[in-house]
């Protein structure tokens, strides 16, 4: 199979741990031990966050004095791609002897009318107070909003709609390679008026862009990796129970919440609505047995949502199945 | 031809310059620029310096308050690779239009013992005081030796052996890409005891790994751009002249200062004589002059210098005919 995965920025760098080079290293390392065994049946191609890396270069470059002005969120992004991109890479090389494995620097097209524009949402760097965020606004042109006591500059979160370099993914991916690219979503960039690209101030979903990559690349599996194992229905109520299997129209009534789990919903129930392939959520530590049909969220497009009161008929075609006819 | 060319980092942020990211995309589009012609004609390969930038981010690194310690220089260099990568990918694409580019993640073999780890030399970062020098080599065992009135840390810079993805590139540039890569010399690594590759903190020269990757790639023309027109002989003397065409010979003799052309000569000689194929050094905006064989100096295996007096045969294979034939 040709599997896209998906790999959350917080499995790199976790809440309240340092932000020093070598402990994302170390979890650089834990990520690829899940992930290297389904190199060797699978053609794979790994896009990951880049959350707290790209606050923690932010803040750097906001804080340096030899600068007239930050670094804007495309540079600070394509930064984050080469630094995490080199960590999987020697990491990916060291797993897997013998197999070439390729990073990449990749931009997202998002579209220059993008109502994301409008409407910035996405807080990113520093907090400031009122009048530093008012004097922000002035000199900067930042959109400043109301986080908890402090203010914090905000950014549009435009839907990704093509990653630029997808012959160039493709390519390598046909040559055999272990393909790492569109870190962070993807840089982002516009064309502008004579149609050039230029990169704007925004950052991008990364589950959504690997559900854009997957569907590029035919790929036959979406798997979008987190720290819990299932998405859960009635989440936090008595009847909360975890989701083993389900179709997009289950899942799209279940309403998960706009900050969390639902961009990987909704990048998954796109991916499978769109080619009719199969897309997971679930643990890192569990990404073969996702891949076996055997743990996570599986999502397929007459899937079975398999819980103890399931009355629908199986699978058309199972995970298990296309599996070993399509490795 | 298949043409390397390597970019020096001062061409991207030149001496005095501001390290804002602006001016430095604005140095990338006019490189990019007398570089994307020969696109047209040519498989180009890109490499570039990165001295002056990773200086950038490697005080930023170190001024951090949340982090423990700076974070090494492999990881920065490749922050670097990113950074530039995006940058020469984005603007290549806008001069290109319809031809596809890549740009990838290098890092580049080097020897554990190589002797320059034991006696470093290239300053990096920081000015310290005596004390605080003192105190860093005891704390953090960085080697640190005076440079002018001040202490600065020195790092080794090893040999480039290999560059690790060389097959890569090879695929990338056969699929009609043109390739961005190798950035600052490489990301430096060394094999360890159990054969797995690790960053090892060193800088690596940018045109002796641009002759490594001419070699491995078999290019036609390794093309070494920089801010003058030629190697000048008798530099600083009333004899001073450019030197037009010469042997790898003829350049060995000249004693070029190793901080400087030194390297830059080595690495075209090295090219020429492992190769027998044609090597160059100039500048940035005579690029396509340079492979018209019209500007620069340009190495050959039996070349001539071209000056007034040359009594020597003509070139057995001039530039000019050897484009014809191969491009």
């Amino acid at each position: 199979m040709r599997i896209v995965i998906a790999l959350g920025g917080n499995a790199l760098l976790q809440r309240g741990e340092k932000p020093d080079a070598q402990p994302q290293r170390d979890n650089v390392d834990r990520a690829v031990e899940s992930l290297a065994p389904l190199a060797e049946h699978h053609e794979i191609i790994i896009t990951h966050g880049n959350g707290p890396q790209v606050g923690v270069l932010a803040l750097q470059s906001a804080n340096d004095p030899k600068l007239s002005e930050p670094y804007p969120f495309d540079t600070l992004g394509a930064m984050t791609q080469g630094m995490i991109g080199y960590w999987l890479l020697q990491s990916l090389q060291n797993h897997l002897p013998g197999r070439h494995v390729a990073s990449v620097v990749n931009q997202t097209l998002v579209l220059a009318g993008d109502p994301a524009f409008d409407n910035p949402t996405k807080f990113v760097g520093e907090v400031y107070t009122e009048e530093e965020a008012a004097k922000l606004a002035e000199e900067r042109g930042w959109v400043m909003k109301p986080d908890g006591n402090h203010f914090r500059r905000v950014v549009g979160s435009p839907k990704p709609q093509r990653i630029v370099e997808t012959r160039i993914i493709r390519t390598l991916v046909e040559a055999g390679a272990v393909v790492v690219c569109a870190g962070g979503g993807g840089i982002p960039v516009i064309r502008d008026e004579r149609g050039l690209r230029k990169g704007v101030e925004a950052v991008i979903d990364k589950d959504l862009t690997a559900a854009v990559l997957a569907e590029a690349l035919e790929a036959d599996f979406l798997m979008i990796l987190t720290d819990v194992p299932n998405v859960m229905e009635n989440y936090g109520t008595p009847e909360q129970s975890a989701i083993s299997r389900a179709t997009p129209a289950y899942m799209r009534a279940g309403g998960f919440p706009a900050g969390s789990m639902g961009p990987k919903v909704e990048a998954a129930c796109r991916f499978v609505e769109l080619t009719g392939d199969t897309a997971a959520i679930g643990r890192l530590e569990d990404a073969e047995d996702i891949v076996a049909g055997d743990a996570g969220t599986i999502i397929t497009p007459g899937g079975n949502y398999g819980g103890p009161d399931d009355i629908r008929p199986p699978m058309p075609e199972p995970v298990e199945s296309r599996k070993v006819r399509r490795a």
